[in-house]
């Protein structure tokens, strides 16, 4: 079969052996695969990569030395049941997978690591078991992006966001915009976004944003502010002894009971915004730390692989909440094709193009260019070697 | 009347102007003051502390220039009421006060700011609306002891620990023991303390901690994990996959509910341990992200005031939640005196000497020997020009 490579960071079409399953396993003809930011990442930092995630109990990731294909946001068609199947998905069904894959005995992250290649390919291997049948016809387009979808739903609920409170979206890319569809999915009021393209703008709108900013022209935070969404970085002491008095004045409160009732109701303290960090590049979580007001909850979606600097004690000051996430649960992957195809959140304006196996090195660069794209999607029965735009982006 | 000031670095018992209540304000007799290790921090980076403060809405710290008296952990009796006060509060009643103080229209932080000296001092002011009458003849070295349980108070209840999840503190000085003896009052069954002094350690286990480990011999997540208290770095995708399908392999459970299920449940994820971050140097929070187990929360509670660098892809291979907490709320600090007060925690074992003013820069310097001091206490009424020991400390 055809598949698209990658080794010392060069990609390359080649025809690979036919990949057979193993027990428990489903072989997919490939209809979708999206190509990730992460792919983007691990072509050139793939041994950076492999080491953090040897530190943390995986040693599965590829080394720039190996082969891999990439691609774990696919949509397939099963084609082969394996061995001790249970016989729920039969040939011709369309599937989404929870991308890992057993082989020998080791658990492997499919299009990461040379052990488990990706969707950038024909076919490609699944567990039965982390697969789900593609309900209400969702189109294939919109059923590929039910991977990134459980990205940004998984931080929604790792945010433990309340419905009143102001949500911030820092960079409009896939996983930004993945967070905005799926905040306003769970009924979140107020979601401010913010990217310096006006292409992923237009896109945040599109997914739901209630407000955007650049931030080459405003502080979102700022602007936030001034239209009464946030509180102004307020002082900390005068609020807390200006509560107190406030309450204090009110008739009938034993004395006693102001400060729990204070407390209770939550009156000493501003609104907690929650900022979704999803740029990834050294400098901002510290810079969100500096700029965020008070009781900040931070939730860190985007990936830095560099070390980063931090001032703790800005940190410290704000009581802010650093609150790194990665992934999703078996459950919220299949709550993000749920909600995909019940039309409880449409995340078709995310995808901006699409491409054949050929095209896969020029829609790469293509992706460098925020403006334009957000998200292409692989269809390796298409001959397009350029990313055919599907979508208005501005 | 005699008070210690810190002008550039220099500690000197002065003669000051009696300080005169105004409205809403009492003036006390200093019975007791804790030396803070904020106030041994400030001394020498005063102006680092007045920037920071001042990005995020105060501006009265005191600079290297200035004159301070500090000081915001004391017992006093009242010795003189100002006016528009409530009358609740008569002299001779002994307090302990919430450390901020309004002047000019301002308020500011007791015994960091030039406008509102603090309990180095034969007397000082508090604000009658933040004081609060010592309860059951508490002792004044207990109820000196208000300020910083409280803060012991505020991290462990930022924390949402639950009684059932362990506890790993590092670091048992003062802020440290006080968030164990807070651990323990409110019922957490395993607390894990570290530090690298024994004399320390044995102030740990006086507190309540239930084991105690010297990070030079041995890391506390290990000696944890083999202990069965926490789950050993796991692999986080073969427990994904692992659990899914120990969880299919249950009778009469639905195929769609078992995910369901198994999120409820939180079979998918090891125990979440929090960690109290209690040292305040650079490198510990990146070192700590870096040993401590998957999915753990970290509580910031000791003050960096350096910048620090950390890995952001470790944060987020681990889902790490770090969380930067700061003081108390007025009902904390409180609950603090009354759990004091009530004999639910004894932090008795905390001070380790007293002195009079004369002895202050002495208790300074004694304070950086962790192996024999944790908490000294200024007594305004002492002659001791070194720490007099009141308890043993190994």
């Amino acid at each position: 079969m055809r598949a698209v490579t990658c080794r010392a960071t060069e990609l390359r079409v080649e025809e690979l052996p036919e990949p057979r399953p193993e027990r428990g396993q489903l072989l997919i003809d490939v209809l979708r695969c999206g190509i990730c930011g992460s792919d983007l990442h691990a072509r050139h930092h793939s041994d950076e990569l492999a080491d953090i995630t040897a530190r943390v109990g995986y040693d599965g990731v590829f080394r720039s030395s190996d082969s891999v294909v990439f691609g774990h946001e696919f949509v397939g068609e099963v084609v082969e049941v394996g061995p001790k199947c249970t016989g729920r998905m039969r040939s011709g069904t369309r599937v989404v997978s929870f991308p890992l894959l057993r082989r020998d005995g080791a658990v492997h992250l499919t299009g990461l690591s040379p052990f488990a290649p990706g969707g950038y390919a024909e076919r490609t291997l699944v567990e039965e078991s982390l697969s789900f049948a593609v309900p209400n016809g969702l189109p294939d387009d919109a059923a590929a992006l039910t991977e990134p979808m459980a990205v940004g739903l998984h931080a929604v609920r790792r945010s433990e966001i309340g419905r009143g409170q102001v949500a911030v979206v820092i960079g409009c890319g896939p996983v930004g915009l993945a967070v905005i569809s799926m905040l306003k999915a769970t009924g979140v009021r107020t979601v401010i976004a913010s990217d310096f393209s006006s292409g992923r703008r237009a896109l945040a709108r599109a997914c739901g944003a209630d407000e955007v900013v650049d931030p080459a022209a405003d502080s979102p935070f700022e602007s936030s502010a001034r239209a009464g969404h946030l509180t102004a970085a307020p002082d900390v002491f005068e609020l807390a002894v200006g509560t107190m008095e406030k309450l204090r004045r009110l008739p009938f409160v034993p004395w006693e009971r102001i400060w729990r009732v204070a407390d209770r109701v939550g009156l000493a303290e501003p609104k907690r915004p929650v900022v979704f960090e999803c740029v990834g590049v050294p400098g901002v979580i510290d810079d969100l730390m500096a700029q965020a007001p008070i009781f900040s909850r931070i939730v860190v979606v985007g990936v830095c692989m560099e070390p980063d600097r931090i001032r703790p004690a800005m940190g410290i000051n704000k009581e802010i909440d650093l609150r790194f996430v990665l992934g999703y649960t078996p459950l919220e992957f299949r709550d993000a094709l749920h909600l995909l195809a019940d039309g409880k959140v449409d995340a078709e304006p995310i995808v901006t193009g699409r491409v054949g196996l050929g095209g896969v090195e020029t829609a790469f660069d293509a992706l460098a260019d925020a403006d334009r794209h957000a998200k292409i999607l692989v269809d390796p029965r298409s001959e397009a070697t350029a990313p055919a735009p599907v979508g208005a982006t501005t």
